[in-house]
């Protein structure tokens, strides 16, 4: 499936749009091609886009100031990324976004997305729906971490990325989980 | 100020409507009141209804396994609560909502939402630009707790409520910074 067919339809779940405000729509969207290990946005960057992944798998991910690196989020196809406070607020980033693999990638501005909800009810409401997921996605993610057991939150990942354990390497993982490499393969062989 | 006019001043933030479309728009939302104390959401509960916090402070936690609590919002005046999870999903609740002091809120409900959102584009918006903001705070929530600097998080806690201080017994901070309240005096004595 090309870029265009696979955000028609990710957005025709949630909103109707005929085929000619489709394409006015897309036509707003620019394509990326990144190599493995590619840098999209690094903190202290200014953001201006954000991403509809197409192919391949992202990280978001933040440096704390024990150098030590959490990942926020893994981007998959269909899956949006950026660094949301830095797009919306106009201030540089804190987080990090690289490809964990070869990736494509549609973009689009902050100020193209303002636009296009305005000029379409229907755009406003996928977007909406669409922060609503990420919003509650980040909400989980949060009681996880505040709820101290790993177990759970291994499952958790699980079924959230099942497709996770073929794509990207054990550290990247234990970094998504906030435990240790070792910890990790306890988890693993114990399923 | 009274319960229209704060809401009335809140959404004119974000969208327009005449006055007979917020007449309308208000008559979705029902008045509660509710003592010190008292829970509006259990964990376990069926979760039919969003809160706009009139006056008085509410938290948001969650108890963990090993029976420890975690606030994951304190809602004053202007702000908005739920389980958002289990409101969206029509799941049951995951977190517990009560009352830090005598409140009052207004509750709209999950379906009368969808309805004025669909009535009115600019509704939508509001709610779009409401949820987004949601979505930047638990990111940084969780950029906070993936860093694991108590000082900092302590300084942002004071930036985002600065009445705080007047208004929530010292353990309820505690359980915010995810800290005991020893470690938040040695704050509190280093500011």
């Amino acid at each position: 499936m090309g870029a265009k067919e696979l955000l028609q339809e990710h957005i025709a779940k949630t909103a109707v749009l005929t085929e000619k405000e489709f394409d006015y729509f897309f036509s707003h969207f620019s394509p990326i091609s990144f190599k493995k290990g590619q840098t999209i946005v690094s903190a202290g960057d200014h953001v201006d886009c954000e991403y509809f992944v197409v192919s391949g798998c992202l990280k978001a991910f933040f440096i704390n100031d024990e150098i030590k690196m959490y990942i926020l989020q893994f981007a998959m196809p269909t899956w949006w990324t950026s660094d949301y406070n830095a797009l919306y607020n106009q201030t540089t980033a804190t987080i990090n976004i690289d490809c964990i693999t070869d990736a494509e990638v549609l973009c689009l501005s902050n100020s193209d997305r303002e636009k296009l909800c305005k000029e379409f009810h229907q755009v406003e409401h996928f977007f909406r729906w669409r922060t609503n997921k990420g919003y509650i996605a980040s909400q989980k993610r949060l009681l996880s971490f505040m709820n101290n057991n790993v177990k759970k939150r291994y499952e958790e990942l699980l079924g959230l990325y099942p497709q996770l354990y073929n794509l990207v390497p054990k550290h990247l993982i234990a970094a998504y989980l906030g435990v240790s490499r070792e910890t990790l393969s306890r988890l693993q062989a114990h399923k």
